[in-house]
């Protein structure tokens, strides 16, 4: 941490910034410059706060040289971290995994025909919505549990792993017992009690970025899941908000470099929130490969235009079916592959 | 709702369109244009999920014409709903209400010495906290049970009514036992679970607009907790993400007149969020009163030089009072006045 | 400035960077912590190119420790600069300057109706745009040198001193001949090349704020003036690009403070292009004095249906004099008051 | 365009609103719904200022159905422009362009060697700073006119045609004698007065989205030069202002298959001033390429620890070389190829 002073700050001041840091048990190091002092904390092991310090007379700025995470950062631990959600379903290594989907679980026919479609299409793992946060308390929420037991039912049929969302203690209980993968959604990204729960438990973790939420936040949040002992954590980008409203959310697909260069864990992006726009998905998914996401979550329903929630940026099952094509051709350019399907020897080419 | 269809829309796209406004259960008006055709659905009882409609072939763009809140509307109720959270202590009238105190509980000695000084100077209610959400997880978590035990030791000392946050449904309920208005922070404006158990319960709500929340999202979180029955809700701006980080957030003002138009809900400011900087909290405090705010949240600690969390942005005891002062000069100039001080006959004059 | 090197950056790496600052002709002190080495560079005049140091191997991050802006500092001069446009209406003294009129200038009957309408309310100086910045150019674009002649002529018949927008250098010219202070707007704020122009001036200089800039970005395009020899400068805030389409802009009045406090120079605001919307605009301007303005600019039409352009957030003139009346009591609760109107010995009481 | 009433509107508000629309010579066509009325306007040319209509009496908003462009929209003209800068070198077709070079011009030997750099790599135009807008007015400015004249040796020794920077009038003559293709910057993107004079020019104009431009307000400044008669216009995505200061800009590269859909214009990206970050710059450069980009700008210098601007961001030459074999593999991917250098029968194998 290093504390700036203003240019006008007292000899005086500048003793008392050393003395409060070291009563905190650090040692400061004065810097004088051409028009200011700056001091120096050596010994930040990540728990200084630094508000004490701003709060001191003659003091300008505050700057914090040390990242604020830990367990999460490359500097912590340097080589990949795989997560396996299911035997042969991993991210982090050079495979890629497709995690396709509707938006939500609506009926066993629904999701059955949905996951059917996916699978085929050359799906890894299977979404799909049984307790959703909508914006609106009088739109539909979900199916709850039941919308669990009939994801269930379609893994039995299919092979393919489920990644669904839980909003509370509670649902994360249920999703726990049923799903292979909890995902945590953008807009409980700090609801810290939530994570903390997720954090006990053996389970993997999707957590994606919230819509105000810096790199820095995101893995502040993912660093309670590991401090709690969880380290099955995939992190996924999933659009910003922006002031551009011709799209949902701004897709910030810089994001996965930047994460992956500061963090082990594995980051994936979700181009159908990302863009919110049907026609958008499939370049943006593309792009979201070629920046080196470990895996793509993708919206696709067997009739979109019937959808309870988000049709106007699922996909047509034979859009998705040529967007693997498309994938596999663009992993294969940077020297990855697509995950395959489970239960099939080989990835099925297109 | 609206449906502009692109320019090369054909008539069986425009009928599709119209078939399935129909068959949702309302009427559609075509109205053919000079380069293209729009839709409009009539009888929209703002359970329309236009995510289907965007999905049919031919459709350019939906446009959402009546809001998605309901109980929250001017339009729903026309006069200002007035919440109260102690005898005397009334958000929506013509008084606007001086929340102060710490940013955290951190002892007894502590919270009655804030609660003290902060009455003395004219406050009509204490904050302080005791769950804490903090973006690390190794950052000081506020002292739970017991600090809501010490907030009702400085209540009864100095009659102050108490305003803190719960983070979660456990806590939403210990502090509904000891508190006099549950504050729902920013960072779980949109847990909708936790939104939804306050709204169960009778006792006002402090809810905070969220980082990348638009007004519209914060009116649609409110309308969760009307949706259960709790009327007794006060709206908060705080600050908001944006490009320029020298401040801490951007402190968004014309958020107050515009929830003021659109909603029957009080709405007051909190400059120590919103800006960040103490220097800055006195004059964006006077600004938000003279905005119209119908209140303001302001962190004041005896020693901000030792607190344990927040202490750049908290007042000194001495500077809090005098911006009581100018509080009151300016609520003078618009016709408005400062709630008394609970227990005093008349406000004290500075 | 300070060089954060990487945790794994080794000696050699360390004694590059030390070098290339030596060879900047600075020095540089290592300073090793706990798990990583800084260098501070010392001796910064604020010339410093930190990306050549950025490019270095083992360099994780450079920091800013110097601001780059010199001549606008109040490190540079600490006593409040006052700008003079005419006689009486100064700028950065205890006296605030309201500056009102039409968004265009439109005919002589509309801009010497108006004028003496916003005169009569109480008024210090008159707006009224002769060249429009419109995004689209098949809108009207401003009258031009016409437009310049017709302010002359309103100016001529009420005494009240001009302020104007140049949108290019021939255009600086000319309201340099006919206005009393020349606006550059937020389109054009990092417009180097007509900042330059208007630097070589002897001519007040209005400079907005552009939508996507930090406080530091406008303090260093008024540097751009001030670097060519004009010290007579008003900084404006105007709203700033943010998520929420509720509003035109997002109006940051926390600009205010930081700016006067970093500044030397003279900071309004401007709420009718902060808000975008008539019944917004009076109660930003009471926050915009509230949280210290030196001014306000304020479109006012004699008839809003009528405008040519921003007819939605001009006021009507009866209720800006109604505004006036409140700035009055606002300005008078904060010790200072509104600026008398040219050519009255006092200010005209509401 | 559509005029939602206030659900208060009383009958002659509305009328008032007809008459208004029809005197502005369009058809009015009211449309009463559950709450409210809404009237539509038909017939708008892309002329309708709307402002005159949100000024009225029980107007509650005005929503925009047709797009303000006209000329560069896709309804005006449905197939791709094909922007030529010099023979073999075409924007908007299915090969895609890579512009490589220093970010300024610093000497011969600089920009020759870069020059060479970037060709035998692969490049198949030059780009270079001649006239440079920085922050900073004490920062390096570029070489000016000198610098145009080395930048034509660059291209008399290689072959690659120029794109270069224009900042004013005078400049984009200097820039039109000497370049293939004049650059627009973002700072510059709302210079209405530059723009037009560009559009008078016969010469192929490189268009960068400014700062905190909406998709829409890029396509409008586009708008001004086709206006004037120049349709040779490319248009660039170089990142936006966000929240996040991790990376210099917040590069947004679904505004590429935004723009392509809306226009006919070719669309470009710049990752270099996109992300900031030289290790950022290949994953970015090839998601652009995978989203659909038809070409990249890409800041490549031959000793970036030297440059006098933009060194950190700057590939080394063989990080560029490295880049162009993998933007090979991704446009393969998709169908399309990476236009060859100028002068080589086929493009070179990496």
């Amino acid at each position: 941490m290093l504390v700036v002073m203003e240019n006008t700050a007292t000899p005086e001041q500048i003793d008392r910034v050393v003395k409060v840091i070291e009563e905190m048990g650090y040692q400061a190091r004065p810097m004088p410059g051409e028009t200011r002092t700056t001091v120096g904390l050596v010994g930040n092991d990540g728990r200084v706060d630094g508000s004490r310090i701003e709060a001191l007379a003659g003091v300008a700025e505050v700057i914090h040289v040390t990242k604020p995470y830990k367990q999460v950062s490359r500097e912590w631990k340097q080589e990949n971290t795989i997560v396996t959600i299911a035997p042969g379903v991993s991210f982090g290594g050079s495979e890629i995994v497709i995690i396709a989907g509707p938006c939500s679980v609506e009926s066993e026919e629904q999701i059955v025909e949905a996951a059917r479609a996916v699978r085929d299409a050359g799906a890894t793992a299977l979404r799909g919505g049984a307790f959703k946060p909508r914006s609106s308390p009088y739109s539909f929420q979900g199916l709850g549990k039941r919308g669990l037991e009939l994801l269930a039912v379609a893994r039995q049929e299919t092979g393919l792993p489920i990644v669904t969302e839980a909003l509370d203690d509670e649902g994360a209980h249920l999703v726990a017992e049923y799903a292979d993968c909890i995902q945590i959604g953008a807009r409980n990204m700090q609801n810290y009690s939530l994570l903390r729960t997720v954090g006990k438990m053996d389970k993997p973790v999707l957590l994606k970025r919230g819509m105000a939420a810096t790199i820095t936040d995101l893995l502040m949040s993912a660093e309670y899941i590991l401090a709690e002992g969880n380290t099955q954590v995939i992190l996924c980008e999933r659009g910003i908000r922006s002031f551009d409203t011709m799209t949902r959310n701004l897709f910030d697909l810089t994001a996965i470099p930047l994460v992956q260069r500061l963090s082990h864990l594995p980051m994936i992006a979700d181009p159908s929130h990302g863009t919110g726009l049907r026609d958008k998905v499939i370049p943006m998914a593309r792009a979201a490969v070629a920046a080196g996401a470990d895996g793509v979550l993708v919206e696709v329903h067997p009739n979109p235009e019937r959808a309870l929630s988000d049709g106007g940026q699922s996909l047509y099952p034979d859009q998705f079916a040529r967007l693997v094509t498309e994938l596999r051709a663009i992993t294969a350019a940077i020297g990855r592959s697509v995950a395959p399907t489970p239960g099939t020897a080989a990835p099925a080419r297109g």
